[in-house]
């Protein structure tokens, strides 16, 4: 039903336009941005970031097959010759790769561990159906679950967003260099888990990543585009926040608490169609993609 | 050491020549067929198919973001139109989705199953390096581990390949069709691993990857190319058996049964290099991709 949809706050996305493929068809990425509690100091960077059109006439540098695709600055790490970043950027402490449970849930609604699931008691008691959720074990972290649209992983006392397919996160330099956010990737290929916690997930593609995933791997080491091979990156024309985009569509993700995201989440784990011999009872989180569409 | 790593069989390669791309650069991908008692009727089937040219002149059709690339006859599908299948193809049944345990480990060393790493004591016994391997907890089977090269995962009695990035399967009809072969896909996002022990895997690719992962997404249902966007078929100049092929270089893999296997895939589950703050201290069983190099 509609009302299991929850629309996207036009404030949280970010528009960036690459320049046309080769056919001149248009090639236009949306990315959703995350909430509080997560990565704020990255995410209001990013806004400042955007604000001061400051990836216009940067590039897509980095495609590293079954890993991420990368874009901004390409001499970012260069000091003589990097683009000036806008005055205002925060420098983010390590600590918020992650944030604290009591902030992520409510205290009101306390967080109970339900030993089974890993998740939080609250969580089965909105949605009354506990039978339903599939097992999810993680090799990476000790519970694993959803929160207002996005997959969580983490232990009893921090969660992080987790380093799924399409998600977003903020190129860093060794510790404690943390990013500016000047610097972004995606994932494009298998969940790159090992990540979380390590660097900041500042948002998601919810619409062109086909235009991410299918460039030309890069030839250069760990996938940076190799000028030898004649210039391969992508130019960036503009990135906006969708505040300044005229022509935008609404987005609508499906609640994860609601019912019908968790009987989505069964028929992951549970492959009932006839195409299916064997269902293997569970899913890792990242093959339970968080369903965004277009609002009617 | 150059001990720990193992040749691959020429006789177990087949190599794909897709027509160059648009700058004219050519695109070979090379396919390394699963080894006995896996999946040996469909591998069968393969050989024939590329001993009678079948593949030359068809196409890649398929594209589906975060899913499969799929290759062969469009046409395959009706009746008609289909392009006719060599004479000798065999049709194989279900249950060979997997193999009985005793014939993938030689039953004198038995399967005693050690309970915390779901992995057979000999194993451990012939690496005595048991302290090394990471914990890889698994939503889809019981064991999870690695055998001759290849990730293999299900319970005690049967085992499969896992539907790993590059993990390459056989398109199939609805049940009790298994496919001939003829249709071939390979997984070019986040592990499927629903499909295990529901479709044929029969290899996968261990060179030229990128041509089939950077290749534009379908439009039409479920990510097949549709005519209304122009022809996006990638056309097939050649698949062959690599004993055709006069200029293929040689190609090994880490032995899964050798100490710098444990070593390598304790490293991807515990990052120590000074770019990781914390470390998972496990892995899931495709986040540790067998490393597969050309020979020197």
């Amino acid at each position: 039903p509609q009302t299991d949809w929850t629309g996207i706050d036009p404030a949280d996305l970010l528009v960036m336009d690459l320049a046309p493929d080769a056919k001149g068809r248009p090639r236009r990425v949306v990315i959703q941005l995350l909430p509080a509690p997560f990565s704020q100091g990255w995410v209001g960077n990013v806004r400042k970031l955007a604000a001061a059109k400051f990836w216009d006439g940067t590039s897509v540098y980095r495609v590293q097959d079954n890993y991420v695709t990368q874009w901004g600055d390409p001499d970012g790490d260069d000091k003589v010759k990097a683009k000036p970043l806008p005055k205002g950027l925060v420098e983010v402490p390590e600590r918020d790769y992650s944030s604290a449970v009591d902030a992520i849930w409510p205290a009101s609604k306390g967080y109970v561990v339900d030993k089974t699931h890993d998740l939080p008691a609250s969580y089965f008691t909105e949605m009354e159906t506990k039978a339903l959720w599939p097992k999810m074990k993680d090799s990476y972290s000790e519970t694993v679950t959803f929160w207002n649209g996005w997959p969580l992983a983490g232990d009893y006392d921090r969660n992080s967003p987790v380093h799924c397919y399409g998600m977003v996160g903020v190129g860093r330099d060794m510790p404690p260099n943390t990013g500016t956010g000047a610097e972004l990737y995606t994932v494009i290929g298998h969940a790159p888990r090992h990540l979380d916690r390590n660097i900041a997930l500042i948002g998601r593609i919810i619409e062109g990543m086909e235009h991410m995933s299918s460039l030309p791997r890069g030839h250069g080491p760990l996938g940076f585009y190799d000028a030898a091979q004649g210039d391969e990156r992508v130019p960036i024309v503009s990135v906006r926040l969708a505040e300044e985009v005229t022509d935008l569509p609404r987005y609508e993700y499906l609640s994860t608490e609601s019912v019908s995201f968790a009987k989505y989440a069964d028929a992951r784990a549970n492959r009932r169609d006839p195409f299916f011999l064997r269902t293997a009872g569970g899913a890792d989180v990242c093959n339970i993609p968080v369903p965004v569409r277009r609002a009617k």
